[in-house]
């Protein structure tokens, strides 16, 4: 038995989501202050809406209505976090017929209300790694969560993918021994560009569609998640924000970026939901890395 | 009344992309070593096969049979042109059955054969415009020519802009005076960002499925378009290429780059063809800039 969300869990879910940015955000500040040893560096706050207006301005094939909800993003221009953004949003409206079809329970009624989180961090140094963070609640006729994490080494260090992975695999094994097999393997198929033949990464977790039938149960996985990215982060920053890096090192990692431009583009659901459905173009695209190159 | 290309008329084309390739080539070392003021730049060239063991190598989605042919892709890295690829292709296979169902004659039969060249200059000077051309011919059960240019100046220039237009639509009234007005339009509609609601440069032209029944009439307008890419683009280059920038400019023009990069990991159809098609991603993706900024 699945449930519904009703409007008091939309509620809950997106004040949650708010105040799991406000975490993300102050621990992230933490650890640039740390690394400048100064306080000067900070987020920038910009709040945006979806309105009517912003429904109309689209092209036909992204076209909507009832269009509402909006978001904050929040982004970090630092000495140790080159880029980092930190998005919630809270979206409604009507999906496109192109694009009900593909959506689980829009088939007959186009409707939708999304609210999540979602973190893209680039670190200056090519031996911090680059890391991403998902999660989310997706209600049409049908209710459910979905969300991830995945970390994006330059320089893949064993001790720090051993315990990304052990991280992960607590924080599922806390809620559902059946989560940790199947959502790495689920990020592994996800994290991937077929064009290169290669993984985006050293992987974590993905999920989607979850409804476990308790809703209770799904928004404390949901919390666990938030809350073991922020812990595993910071463990790993800190291990390598103090390794100095060479010119060379450098150009290797604008040349990988570029394959996360690629997969960003070309592939991932979550950008090109955000873009398809008349999303905030500059936070979608915030996920992109500050400096890449093409060699 | 339609035409089928034979295998002649293939081999002719092929022949001929291959000496479009050259010259372009020619042209664009002219320039390089007219303003490098010595002959150090040149060309790298790469041959690349698309064998049965590259398509055992795709995944399932971009798996075919019967793949064959290859291409050779030519790269410069110069002082006035940042990244110049110029790129021939001669490939055949079959599509995958869900590519299939949207190409032109492939519903029933998925054989395809395609050839053509395909250009794309990202020069270093943000006052030198960045130029994309393709021409190239397609057959399945049938067979049209399909292409085009467009200019993405970052600081555009009137008189360049009008120039350009000019040319393209000079060389279409050669042809047949429907031309113009239409293959403008479809440029335009086409080099459009709409999660940007921004265009990609100043347009140009654009066409496909063209078969106007007469093959002769339609390689030579294709000549056409590639002869007057070479032409005009050498002008602009000539009356750009001495102007100083300043460090903002170049900043601005790794910014705009972006946008470069999300048309055509976004929408560039080519691109996608190419990377569906399990085509040589390294010379599909010679379009991407080579330092691009996303601040």
């Amino acid at each position: 038995m699945t449930y519904n969300a009703s409007s008091n869990d939309k509620q809950l879910l997106s004040t949650w989501f708010q105040q799991l940015q406000s975490k993300i955000i102050e621990s992230l500040l933490k650890l640039e202050h740390q690394y400048a040893q100064n306080q000067d560096a900070q987020f920038v706050l910009r709040e945006w809406n979806r309105s009517a207006s912003d429904a109309q301005a689209l092209p036909t094939s992204r076209e909507s209505h009832e269009h509402g909800g909006g978001g904050k993003s929040a982004t970090l221009k630092g000495s140790l976090f080159e880029k980092a953004g930190v998005n919630f949003s809270e979206v409604f409206g009507k999906f496109s017929p192109e694009f009900a079809r593909q959506i689980p329970g829009a088939q007959h009624d186009p409707s939708f209300w999304a609210s999540g989180v979602s973190v893209v961090i680039h670190p200056r140094s090519p031996h911090v790694p680059a890391i991403h963070m998902n999660t989310r609640m997706i209600v049409t006729n049908q209710t459910w969560f979905g969300g991830g994490a995945d970390l994006t080494p330059i320089f893949p260090v064993e001790q720090d993918t051993l315990d990304f992975h052990q991280a992960l695999a607590d924080c599922c094994n806390r809620h559902n021994p059946d989560y940790y097999p199947k959502y790495k393997a689920w990020a592994d198929s996800y994290f991937f560009l077929p064009h290169r033949n290669e993984p985006r990464g050293i992987g974590g977790i993905f999920y989607d569609n979850l409804n476990s039938g308790n809703f209770g149960a799904d928004v404390n996985f949901t919390h666990d998640v938030g809350q073991t990215f922020i812990d595993i982060y910071e463990i790993l920053v800190k291990r390598n924000m103090s390794k100095t890096w060479t010119e060379e090192e450098r150009a290797y990692q604008l040349m990988r970026r570029g394959r996360y431009v690629e997969f960003n583009l070309l592939y991932d659901r979550g950008t090109l939901f955000g873009l398809k459905t008349g999303g905030h173009t500059e936070s979608i695209l915030m996920s992109l890395p500050p400096e890449v190159s093409w060699p």
